[in-house]
């Protein structure tokens, strides 16, 4: 765990050195919950989206993009159930004046009787040394047993709570687990409120019209009220799917781990328009298309698997997470949901107009239904990002920082060095850069030793390092190093293109889909 | 304007009709000024876009990107000088309860004046017939000469007044020239007030932290207050610049013209830091790059102007607009802006924070000066779309409508038909699709004579149609059609790649910048 924690703020404080992430408004000391993408974030972020754009869009012939507002009448969130439904639990201390989510604070309870399980763990592993078996321990030592039982209880409690909407009895267990605020050490609490997690603004300055607006809590009702638009100017035929790069809001009240869950953010979502029944074909067949979409980038079967919801959403009838070995576990990176003529429903009941398709092989009309394959764009760069950086200790005993990102997500494809500051060869390194930069970023650096170098673009996840000496000058020969491997060769000047444009092309990435 | 007006309201239907744009929450009867870029729209405003990031952050070394938060602290806002000037003048009719823009009930009030002058030199033309003389008759009728007179004074004294912010002679102009409000038809007027055209919202749930936030009325702002990390984390010398696409959002209290004026828009800006002094060199040196770059996209010189501002805003010492003939006349689509260093000395003065640059060859710190250049992506598509869209008079006395977009822009760059739907010709337009679509966007029709399909993809924008045949089958060979000269070439399957790449190519197209 310390290791986990370790690792997690080395990703965060290499993100920050080598230009990735940087937290939103630093010099006004920040704002919580919100990041900004730097010069690499920047790139390696629009990367991950065309390779998702691409295999959605380009890929396939019967799916199509979209690319709709984050403003939408308000009616939208009243259909979708957001108005209603989108919403924690929330308390106050009326002392310190805090606020806090209900349903944390009595996890974070459970979180510390954990604590005292791991310290009996600990203690006993020391004093039994090498004969000390744990699970052994946990099933038989009495008040270790009691602890999980204690655990077990309460977050079976709250879980029956919040499903069933009992808000007393959220506030009667705080109660009777003498839970205090962190801040004031205080029991005096107000009721347990639900508070939506919408961001509000006004559109409009007229005294008498002002609307009410949301900024849009998901891409997908963008897609849903626009889809007979598309479906008969595009004329498309069921099966059919609308894809949308957008972003999102909410109102998190805990809103932690890095870029993980952000206030602000982006999603990459599409939905696959079909005729009703054949749903569970369609969400086996888009749970394992997403997953092959993940391993292609070669990042380890092992830190993917799938997670199917036993307790499902109002409007899904199926659903399932691909959770991500992040430093901090296994989490929900993307969902695949079955989600039925739910929305489309709604938005013919809210709206009074029909949203029906004309099924000319089955000759009748319907409300079709829908899977949606919706991954957060954020948790997939911390995805890669945090899977990429390595700490690996070398043969001579010294370490390097390495990110080995996928190529085709890399931000800078290759950097190119004089070797020396003289010669020529600085005009020789110009003259690749001009000639390669037309296809793939590239970047030249002349400062330091060339070793310094190749560990600087080893820690920024540059792919490959082109040195021009000078038997470049004679023979039109460079040495281009592979990051992963440091394995160096000898190329022709003429053949980088092709070299690089190999590695690094969409193209033969996602071919490993198929 | 007569024919202006139908050209605006052509273009506006067939941005609908055919998948480009369509009315934001249309089902809910629309939200107004926000609007959904639909399948075609979505890719031709994703092509738009990447080929000004190309541009800007790939061709040039010293440029790189960024992708900030729409989020940012609110002090960001006070900094730039947002919460306190971007305001526009507002007046509420009492009886009707309706709001307005103050200085626009003025220039409607002047445009019927002018359409008074219009109607008389209509009157003359008629009665002269081919003697009328336009400039002579509104040199010398007095009438017209008055007309012009009194618009003259109004709007003079209009721009004095809002200059000085003297809201009380704004009323006052109001009441001498008895404008009434159009819905009640009353002069029951309130004072004119400033308006901030920021939309507002709350971050975080507690009730004592509660910030009050702005969607960001720009974006340039994200880039500002990240300069130094930028620099520091990029190694970046001066001159550099830093470059972003994204949201912004301003509450408009007229808009219109479509996509020209939205609440919620996209920005493509780029802030160039520079040593102080040079900043007339850097200010023309850019005007001309930007120029470049809409020539490089062939839409013809005339459709573009320099106007170059004569009353600058209080953080620029030079600033230009780059004018675009829209379908209602020539407007802002590009400004070019030296802002000194106003927004970076703005912001060291708020957070107090040092925003400086240690120059190497100067062996001196100082706060650099900006130029910045900064387009609207959706007038970018605006202009793109309206300009190409063409009704051709054909030979055989027919006409066509084609959207002659510029190929590398296009959303679809050729569509597959098989002549017949049987004999394998699907399956060999299928096969040659199956080839293409992993470097381009395709389409695949089978429906209707291949004449009307070719119309289809004329209207639609796409460059190239190729048509499978019986012939395909036995040497390999399909028919290329040219959307723009409807020539058709017989060309061989396997070169098709090189052909369509070569005229869709972003490489291609911006060597024109050259």
């Amino acid at each position: 765990m310390a290791n986990q924690e370790d690792k997690f703020k080395k990703v965060i404080s290499h993100a920050k050195e080598y230009g990735y992430v940087f937290q939103s408004s630093e010099i006004y000391d920040g704002l919580s919950a919100v990041y900004d993408y730097a010069q690499n974030g920047a790139e390696l972020k629009k990367n991950i989206r065309e390779y998702w754009w691409k295999a959605m869009v380009q890929m396939n012939d019967n799916i199509v993009g979209l690319d709709s507002a984050i403003f939408m009448h308000p009616t939208v969130w009243k259909a979708s159930g957001h108005v209603d439904a989108f919403n924690d639990p929330l308390i106050d201390n009326k002392d310190s004046k805090k606020r806090y989510r209900a349903d944390v604070l009595v996890e974070d309870y459970t979180a510390k009787i954990e604590a005292k399980i791991d310290k009996e763990v600990a203690k006993a592993a020391k004093r039994f040394g090498d004969t000390f078996d744990k699970d052994q321990f946990l099933a038989t030592n009495q008040r270790v047993v009691d602890y999980q039982e204690k655990i077990n209880t309460i977050l079976k409690r709250l879980g029956k709570s919040l499903e069933n909407e009992d808000l007393v009895d959220v506030r009667n267990l705080i109660d009777e687990l003498d839970i205090v605020c962190p801040i004031s050490g205080s029991k005096n609490w107000t009721d347990v409120k639900q508070f939506n997690l919408m961001f509000g603004t006004k559109l409009g300055a007229s005294a008498d019209s002002a609307m009410d607006l949301y900024l849009r809590p998901e891409t997908a009702q963008g897609i849903f009220v626009n889809f007979l638009n598309v479906q008969k100017t595009g004329r498309m035929k069921i099966p059919f799917g609308i894809a949308q790069v957008g972003k999102a809001f909410r109102n998190e009240i805990v809103a932690r781990q890095f870029i993980f869950r952000q206030r602000e953010f982006e999603q990459m979502e599409m939905q696959f328009f079909i005729q009703p029944g054949t749903q569970q074909e369609w969400y086996e067949k888009w749970k394992e298309n997403r997953m092959k979409w993940h391993l292609s980038l070669g990042m380890g079967q092992d830190n993917y698997r799938f997670h199917d919801h036993e307790k499902l959403a109002h409007y899904a009838d199926a659903a399932a997470d691909i959770e991500f070995k992040f430093p901090f576990g296994f989490k929900e990176l993307e969902g695949i949901h079955s989600r039925t003529d739910f929305d489309l429903s709604q938005h013919e009941k809210f709206s009074g107009k029909k949203l029906q398709y004309f099924d000319n092989d089955l000759k009748k009309n319907y409300v079709p239904y829908v899977v949606e394959t919706s991954i957060g764009l954020d948790r997939m760069f911390l995805a890669v990002f945090s899977n990429s950086l390595e700490e690996e200790e070398l043969e001579n005993g010294t370490t390097r920082t390495v990110l080995k990102l996928p190529a085709v997500l890399a931000p800078t494809k290759a950097a190119v060095f004089p070797l020396l500051k003289k010669d020529g060869l600085p005009e020789l390194a110009h003259e690749i850069i001009d000639e390669l930069k037309w296809e793939f970023n590239v970047f030249y650096d002349e400062k330091d030793a060339v070793g310094k170098r190749y560990r600087r673009q080893d820690a920024n996840g540059t792919p490959f390092c082109i040195t021009v000496d000078h038997q470049s000058l004679e023979d039109k020969t460079v040495t281009i190093r592979h990051r992963d491997t440091m394995e160096q060769e000898r190329v022709a000047i003429e053949d980088l293109k092709t070299i690089i444009g190999k590695a690094v092309a969409m193209k033969e990435w996602l071919m490993k889909m198929q």
